[in-house]
C-alpha cells in the first residue's frame, strides 16, 4: 500500500470551483497517498480512516497547488545581455543585426550547441523554477529551424524531466521563424524542415503540441493552418503565438481549429475573443514580453473576463523579448500591468495553465489529482502577486515527494 | 598579522574610474587581508609578497563590489496584500481607506509590533537581499510618527546589523507623512513629535542620515527645511524623497544642503538637475515605486546623464508603493524603463549608492576598500541587468568573510 502522509495546521487555496475565492479551506487538512491527492476538505471533517496516521503541521502556512509555467523557451543556447546593452547604449536595430544579434544569434547559439550543452545551460534556469514551487513546465523547440537541431532541443526538454523533478510537456515550435537561408520563403521552409522536422519528432514521441508563431514577421495565418493541418493528421493538439504585434486573426485561427490555447493577444478583437469564448481556447498572458518590449497595448483582459475565457499566466522565458526566470513576478505583473485580480493571476498558474497544456490531474488541490503542492509562507493567497522579487516557497510537493 | 585570501581566475567589474567601461580587469586577482581589499590588478602582475599564498580560483567568474541598497523602508509592521487586491477587484481609494487601508495601515501595525515582532518580520527581507550579494543597506525611520516607534523602528535596523552579516545605515524618517491625529497641522507634528524624536534617536547614536518627503500629500519644501536645520545643528547629513509626484522644487532644496541624495524625481526638472550637479548630490532612482504606481512620467535620465549627476539604483523597498525585495530586478527596471545603461545600474548598486550613502570604503574594488565583494555565475556584466527575477550569485563576502 501507498505511504499516507497527512497535512494539517494549513489553509488551502485550492482552485477549485465552489461558492469561496480561491477556492479557499480554512483550517484545511490534506491527505496525500502515494503520489496522489486522495483527500481535502475541512481539517475537522477529515475521514476516521486516516486518523491513524501521524500528522505533519503546517504551521498555518498556505498551500496551492504546484505552479504551472505553461509557455516556456526555456531551452536555447546562449544569452543576449550584450544586445540588450548595446540596445541600450543607442545602437540601432540594423547596428545590432549587422553584429550577429536578434534572434539569428539565438538560433546560432542553440545549432552551435550540443545536448549536453543545451542542457547544462537549461538546467539552472529550471532549478530557479523548482525553488519558486514550481511543478510542471512547458519548453518549446524554434531555435532550431532545422531538423536536427529541432529535434534535439525536444529530447533536452524531456531529459531534463529525468535530470530534475519536474514534469515537461513539450511543444513544437518549428514555426517560430524563418531561417536567413529561408528568407521569403516561408512555404519552402514548412514543406522542407518544419513539417518533416514534426514527423520526425512526432515519431520519436518528443512532442506533445504543436505552437507556431502567427504574425507579419513570422508566419501568416494560412501558413500556420498548414502546420495545423499537419498536427491534426498525427493527432497532435495545437495552440498559437497570435495577436502579439498586430491583429492578423490567429486568435480565430486557434478557436476553429480548438486550439488548447492562444498566447499573447496584445491585439486581440471582441470577434477573436468571442471566438476563443466558444472554442474554450485559454488566453495565455505573457506579461513578461509585454514588459521587455515596453508594449504599450495591452491584451483585453475585461473581454477576456466578461466573456468568460479562462486566462493562464506564463512568463515566456526566452533569450530576446521576454529573459524571465520568475512565474511569480508574471503574476505580479498580470496584476500590476494588466489589472488582472490575484485570483485571476493565481488561476492562470494552475488551474488554468492546466488546461492551457491539456492536462487534468494538476492545478487543483482535489481528490485524484497529482500530489503536486507548493506550500508557502504568507497568510493570504493575494501576498504571492503582491510582492514584488521574493519568493516565499517554504516546501514543494512533486507527486507526494518533497 | 591578517589572514590572506588570493582570489585568481576572475573578471573584476572594479567600478573604478578609468579608460574601461565598468573599471573591467579581464583575468584579475584580488587580494584580501583581513576585511579589507589589499591588492587588485591583472593577475600576471599579482606582487612577488602574494605568491606563497595558496590561490582560491573563482573558474572565471565574475566579481563585482558587493551590492549596496540605498534607500528600503525594510523595518515596518504587516503588509498591504489585501488592499493590493481589493484595489485589483475595484474598490475605489475612499473604500480603501475606509477599510483602514493606506500608509494609516502600516502606522498602526508598525506601532503595535513589538521589536521582536519588527525584526522578526525585517530578517527575512533581509536574507533575500544577502542571497542577491547586498553587503549594505539603508532602513528608514517614518512609519511610527510617534516618539517610540521611531526609535524603535531604528533600534530594530541597528539589530540587523548584528543579527545579519550585512552593513545597515539609518536614515531617521520622522517627516514621512502626517498622522492622522495631526491632521492639518503639520508644524504642530514638527514640533511636538518629529523634531524631538529625531533629537531623541540621534542622542541613542541611532540615526546616520536625517531624510523627509517633500510632497502635496506631505511636507512642504518650508517644513522640510526646518527638519534639515535641526539635522545640521545635530551635525547629521540630509537626504530627500522630491519630486516624486509633483514639483516642488525640494531637489534644489536639497542640493542647497548639501543633501548625499535626493531620490525619485519623476517630475525633477533642468533647474534641479543643474543644481544636483553643482552640489553633487547623488539622484537615488527608484523604478520599484514608479512600477507600481503606474506612473508615466519618468525621472529625467537623460538630464542628470548630460550634467553629469551620479545616479543610484534602489528597492524603495516598502510594503505600500513598492514592495520589491530585489535589487537585480530594480537594475532590470532601471534599463528597461528608464534606458539607463547597464554599467550606469551597475554603479547604481555599487559606487553611487556608497556615495549616497555619504560610505568611502565600498562600492568598488580597490585597495583599501572594505572586502565586501559578489562573485556571479555570469559572464558579462550586463547580464546581471538583463535577466528578470533570476539569482546568478555564487558566493558574497562580507568584510573578508564569505
Ligand atoms: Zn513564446
Ligand atoms: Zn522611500
Amino acid at each position: 500500500m501507498h505511504d499516507t502522509q497527512i497535512f494539517t495546521d494549513l489553509n488551502a487555496a485550492t482552485l477549485c470551483d465552489g461558492a469561496s475565492a480561491y477556492g479557499w479551506i480554512e483550517g484545511a487538512a490534506i491527505v496525500v497517498q502515494g503520489s496522489q491527492i486522495a483527500w481535502v476538505g475541512a481539517a475537522q471533517d477529515l475521514p476516521h480512516t486516516y486518523h491513524a496516521w501521524p500528522r505533519h503541521s503546517l504551521q498555518g502556512r498556505l498551500v496551492t497547488p504546484g505552479l504551472i509555467d505553461c509557455h516556456t523557451h526555456l531551452v536555447h543556447g546562449g544569452n543576449r545581455a550584450v544586445e540588450f546593452e548595446m540596445r541600450l547604449n543607442g545602437a540601432s536595430y540594423e547596428d545590432i543585426a549587422r553584429a550577429g544579434g536578434g534572434i539569428v544569434s539565438t538560433v546560432s547559439a542553440t545549432r552551435a550547441a550540443s545536448h549536453s550543452d543545451l542542457l547544462q545551460d537549461a538546467l539552472p534556469r529550471v532549478d530557479a523554477f523548482i525553488r519558486e514551487g514550481i511543478t510542471t513546465v512547458e519548453i518549446k523547440s524554434g531555435y532550431g529551424l532545422d531538423v536536427d537541431t529541432e529535434l534535439r532541443m525536444l529530447r533536452v526538454a524531456r531529459d531534463i524531466a529525468l535530470q530534475r523533478p519536474i514534469r515537461v510537456k513539450t511543444s513544437f515550435l518549428g514555426a517560430h521563424a524563418i531561417p536567413a537561408d529561408y528568407a521569403g520563403q516561408a512555404e519552402a521552409y514548412l514543406d522542407d524542415v518544419c513539417l518533416p522536422a514534426l514527423r520526425a519528432a512526432h515519431a520519436e514521441g518528443l512532442v506533445d503540441a504543436v505552437d507556431g508563431f502567427c504574425e507579419g514577421i513570422a508566419f501568416s495565418p494560412a501558413q500556420i493552418a498548414r502546420v495545423f493541418d499537419e498536427a491534426q493528421r498525427l493527432g497532435l493538439p495545437v495552440k498559437l503565438h497570435a495577436e502579439q504585434l498586430s491583429n492578423l486573426g490567429g486568435a480565430r485561427l486557434a478557436a476553429e481549429r480548438r486550439a488548447m490555447s492562444a498566447d499573447h493577444l496584445e491585439y486581440l478583437d471582441e470577434g477573436g475573443v468571442r471566438a476563443m469564448a466558444q472554442a474554450g481556447t485559454v488566453a495565455v498572458i505573457l506579461p513578461g514580453a509585454f514588459y521587455t518590449l515596453r508594449e504599450e497595448h495591452a491584451p483585453p483582459i475585461a473581454l477576456l473576463r466578461q466573456h468568460g475565457v479562462p486566462m493562464a499566466l506564463a512568463t515566456d522565458l526566452n533569450p530576446g523579448s521576454s529573459p524571465m526566470n520568475s512565474l511569480l513576478l508574471a503574476m505580479n505583473m498580470g496584476c500590476t500591468l494588466f489589472r488582472m485580480t490575484p485570483e485571476e493571476a493565481l488561476r492562470g498558474v494552475t488551474c488554468h495553465a492546466a488546461r492551457a497544456l491539456g492536462l487534468r490531474d494538476c492545478g487543483q488541490i482535489a481528490a485524484g489529482m497529482r500530489a503536486d503542492l507548493a506550500v508557502w509562507d504568507v497568510t493570504h493567497p493575494a501576498e504571492l502577486c503582491y510582492r514584488i522579487g521574493y519568493n516565499p516557497l517554504h516546501t514543494r510537493l512533486f507527486g507526494g515527494l518533497s
